[in-house]
């Protein structure tokens, strides 16, 4: 561990020297970065090695970030024209977005050479708008074929949505082990306090969890526990005395110091073709392997949300979903996921959810969001004083559009109540997994499309409350004839704004 | 929306006019804001009329004010006096009174010619005391015979209890649509997310509904949602962006821009008799109409609290009571509502909830309240500190007494375990309406009368707890043989107090 | 009441004085103490024995926390050569500990001769650490044989644990009374606002009685609600007005002053023998009267913890437990009860709960707990800030040891997923009773031992994890052959640090 710390250390201050000059171009930093590493005292081959991955890692982050920020300022040109042609229109657009995150919002918590697990911040860090969510933290899991996760254990409940390769999960249950053979499109919840382990079976695929955690004990915290470990990741017994340990296990301190001295290799290791296969032998199945799922209420264990039928599909797109009713495990958490594949240049109908709040992981693909929001902006980055509500002509409540470009690793939160509509790009399609906290009792309510709430409401309440007769709001709201998923703006609606795309 | 919000402020620039003229009579004052409004350029006829009405409006709740302010300075000169004697009986009165909430503490959030909305402010804005309740609010909705309430769905579930007029209410739930025509002492549930629409079936008398709302997303805090509208109520769906629109819509943009551009009436307008007569025709009939509720567990939907046998009644007054265990929403919300009728001159016997805190509506009626509260001043403004208790001798625990007057529109509020009472005027029935949140199990135990707990209590305790023979405590528990209301302090009772009453 | 604070404050000036005096010893400051309560004006016999008893009282508990400092002073140069010792073995403590509370971090809410009741401050006082459990009260009431504990409700649900005494308990339920007769072992449940009285039946035996309180209303905050009393426990009663009791009574204000003017003695008086005679005959029994509990889910009302067969249990120690499926109330409070007999000498497995937060309140004996805390120092004191988690490399997170000496009246808090031990000294049992919160579906993993879930594992995740063939992980973790309760570290183990023990 404590080389390994070193090595960290290093690192960081090379990282901090190179990137401190300023007109540094790619070649010169990456450069003097491996040069350092090279010639640091005491690296042996193997540390060195990790140290110019490291830095070459460092760059290519880093590069991505100015590639990310020209994409900003040019996205911001454009849609400052577009912002232009908005205000003639009298629209409103929110800059300051806190519902949207991108990679720079997410904590590293384990990153070695066969894998990594990040983990997006505390929402009420963000906003105060999000408190609603705040005991909630949503993070990724990705890793290399036959890469192994060492056995841990959190103070919270964990829900693992597999979105590609081929994990085996162990779940240590008291006095049982269950393991489970997962595929794409797999649900496992991991039980508080449960260890479990992994390792991703696939030789080729990379494996790509999405993870939902709900602390058990500390608001919107969680720790993770390793017993299994010695030195990195470390093991929680090395906290014990000797004295207690020589107790507990009836061994020589030095037997048990030697075992507990002995992993070093981090938290995310890579297993033989024989390990991967002793580990998956003697799995259950998951939920991809049995009948189509679910039979109400009886499931237990992970299930494959894929193999559900649709709730609703077309060719813009298909919308699969696991609620409360569907399975024990998503009731005792009050839990909804769904998953929605928008066909490429489609939409999904805009929408709202009444009682649940939703956390969108983009899985893949690109594409847009746009959300009304009754809150007016300097609410957003602070407290809210009174937070009055229903508010008519006196205080002018303006719904803003709140908007942002999603691809792959992309998180956007809707509440409850607001509207909301995705939007996938023109080449490719856009999948984005969806947990859905406060979910029971739960109606998604279509605002377009054949069974919108305003077709569902009687005429003189059309007329009253549109101010026209009752057949012209029909002619807008009943011409457009697909449920959930429609054809999106064409090319030529976008004018200019390719890019947005 | 444009000129309505140039209409405010041309409004309120005038009364921080009027109001700054210091010695100004009624007339002056009115005058010059009538004739600001007048002389303000553009206004087109409507317009005026509208300034001018807010001119007498805002006129009209000055001058209550100032009658408040007057009474309350006469009620603090006797309630001097009264200290005085109280003082000498070694009684406590607390002045400053977190617990009762009048006009100034709620905001308006709808106010059109055809009705308002007021809401009041968070409670832990006003004390920290009231934290326990910090995800209520309470308000309610006034509004002129045919009076029609624009479609709206909230991030909150809402409890509507009809307190005058004849309502009907729509919700639009998923693909059906339910209407009820309601009448007085109809309770019903607007699921979060749902949209409603009302409209005052009566032509004659004024709609009166007060709501508990409990926000599903931000503690506390919550926001109305229109869809179906177009300037004023302003539409969420202008949020979207037009590509958006006209994708999801099928439509041209002139065409949707012209649907929600239409109505600009406010979130209350009027309805023709013959649109009220359609929006009632296929109501499904409110809780009013069935057989006597409830048939335990199955009620789902409106019911009326004063067609269930009142759980006590004598000729002092009545107490209607609904709970977790009559009605399903009731059980989900872990609410219960009751309604006390207290006959002029009457009062209810001091009593407190074990487990539910109860929010408390004079719905009609004068008179007061008065209530035991453990803690002490310097706690009521502040966040508490170690708030320690079961505190004997050492820390000289006293009970204050928190009182107020109570009259139409006014909301106190009533902590789990606190012993309260009201009583009321000479003149008329002191009508008051009750939401008790954390309800489910909860227990209203007597003070005073038949099945006071003192009664209930051993001999042998008793003489224990008063320091005094079991019969003289008796003597005192056991006069009393009404059950739960009393006849009330009577006019000699009070001495000088008339004004009290 | 005036006297009494009298007196109060009359203790407090002498208790300030003497403590002021740098160099007493002694006699002089409890001589100075008694001096100033013997010439004291305006104090009666009685007062003046209770003034010179509060000095005693005052000096014991002064010499008592000297000793302690002292004790403190050695232990900590004897943890200084421990530390030092484990430096060398990369082990670190945590000195600074918020996990620990002494008689210091209890407040005294009551104290007659006759008893006491001490309460621990609210648990984010200490650190936001406990934030997990801030809505409970961990407290205790200490009573004399035949105290009598006057009649109280509270705004909180309250569970007693009888430690030691044999209380008869009697609860106001609406209209019916339930007395039961307890002994050691009893768990009984007081529903928040129900009024309970209790006696101390036995004529030797001090009562000990053990609280949780979880509060209804305010976060963490609770008050006691005395009706039946006067002016000590002042009764609640004299909060109202002369005209709203004399209402309530039907009795004249004289009548009604006298009764509440009566009771003086405070909360916790003496009873004479048949007074307790009368109010524990018609008890019910309590839990131990009955056949072996529990009938599952049949149980309401008290229950006895000894009575169930313990849940392990060998010649190192027995564990007690009643958990959410024994007990219909446990069930609704989302709590489990257990107590730990650990034998001198012994040891409780290393283990952890996989929700279940652990209040642990040492009944009898003397000993310490380890506990592996992965939160950094700087967070223990403040509100932490990503709180970021799953920690490998980059963050090089440590479990820190956790540990304290452990002796009667002492509370040790083990949140979720935190490993632990506890170890009973070599002279005494370490009796440990438990309130579990957050208890449905916990499971208690145990770390050594025969159920370990290392052994638990496939071999090849053992060989992953651990970095070594997996016959050298099981030559570790297979030897204890024990199931929970283990010997513990000798005497000759220990080396120099017999203090510890």
């Amino acid at each position: 561990m404590a080389c390994l710390n070193k090595l960290s250390l290093v690192i960081l201050s090379v990282l901090v020297l190179t990137a401190s000059l300023a007109s540094a171009t790619q070649d010169p930093e990456l450069k003097q970065c491996r040069h350092q590493c090279k010639h640091q005292r005491g690296f042996e081959e193997e540390q060195r090695q990790q140290c110019e991955q490291r830095c070459e890692e460092y760059i290519r982050e880093k590069k991505h970030r100015e590639r990310e920020e020209e994409g900003y300022s040019r996205r911001s040109r454009e849609s400052r024209e577009e912002e232009e042609e908005k205000e003639e229109s009298g629209e409103r657009i929110e800059q300051n977005n806190p519902y949207l995150f991108e990679a720079e919002h997410f904590d590293t918590s384990v990153r070695t050479e066969e894998g990594r697990v990040h983990i997006l911040k505390k929402f009420t860090e963000r906003s105060k708008l999000l408190k609603g969510i705040e005991n909630y933290r949503v993070g990724f899991l990705e890793a290399n074929p036959h890469a192994f996760v060492a056995p841990v254990h959190f103070d919270a409940d964990v829900i693992f949505f597999v979105a590609s390769g081929r994990p085996t999960v162990t779940l240590l249950r008291e006095e049982k082990r269950e393991t489970f053979n997962l595929e794409r499109g797999d649900v496992v919840h991991i039980p508080a306090g449960t260890p479990a382990y992994i390792v991703n079976r696939d030789e080729r695929e990379k494996l790509f969890i999405v993870n939902l955690i709900n602390p058990v004990y500390l608001p919107g915290e969680f720790e993770s526990f390793h017993g299994p470990g010695g030195e990195d990741p470390e093991s929680f017994y090395k906290a014990f005395s000797w004295k207690v340990l020589k107790a507990a296990f009836k061994r020589d301190r030095d037997e048990i110091e030697r075992l507990f001295g002995q992993q070093k290799r981090g938290g995310i290791t890579k297993a033989s073709r024989e390990q991967v296969e002793e580990l998956s032998r003697h799995a259950e199945g998951g939920g991809g392997g049995g009948p189509i799922w679910p039979f109400k209420g009886e499931t237990k264990g992970p299930f494959n949300l894929f193999r559900k039928h649709p709730v609703s599909s077309n060719r813009y797109g298909s919308l699969f979903e696991a609620n409360t009713e569907d399975c024990k495990d998503l009731e005792d958490l009050n839990l909804m996921i769904s998953f929605a594949n928008i066909t490429k240049g489609a939409m999904i109908a805009p929408n709202y959810n009444s009682k649940a709040t939703k956390m969108s992981f983009v899985v893949d693909g690109e594409g847009w969001f746009e959300m009304a929001c009754p809150h007016t902006p300097s609410e957003q980055g602070r407290q809210r004083g009174g937070g009055s509500a229903w508010q008519g002509e006196k205080s002018g409540k303006k719904f803003k559009r709140i908007t942002g470009r999603l691809r792959r690793g992309m998180v956007f939160v809707v509440p409850a109540g607001h509207p909301v509509t995705a939007i996938a790009s023109q080449n490719t399609n856009l999948q984005i997994l969806c947990f859905e906290v406060n979910a029971k009792g739960n109606t998604r309510y279509p605002l377009a499309g054949r069974k919108n709430i305003v077709n569902n409401m009687d005429n003189v309440a059309k007329e009253l409350a549109f101010g026209v007769p009752a057949r012209e709001v029909e002619r807008i709201f009943k011409s457009q004839n697909e449920e959930f998923f429609f054809p999106g703006p064409t090319q030529q609606e976008e004018g200019g704004h390719r890019a947005y795309m």
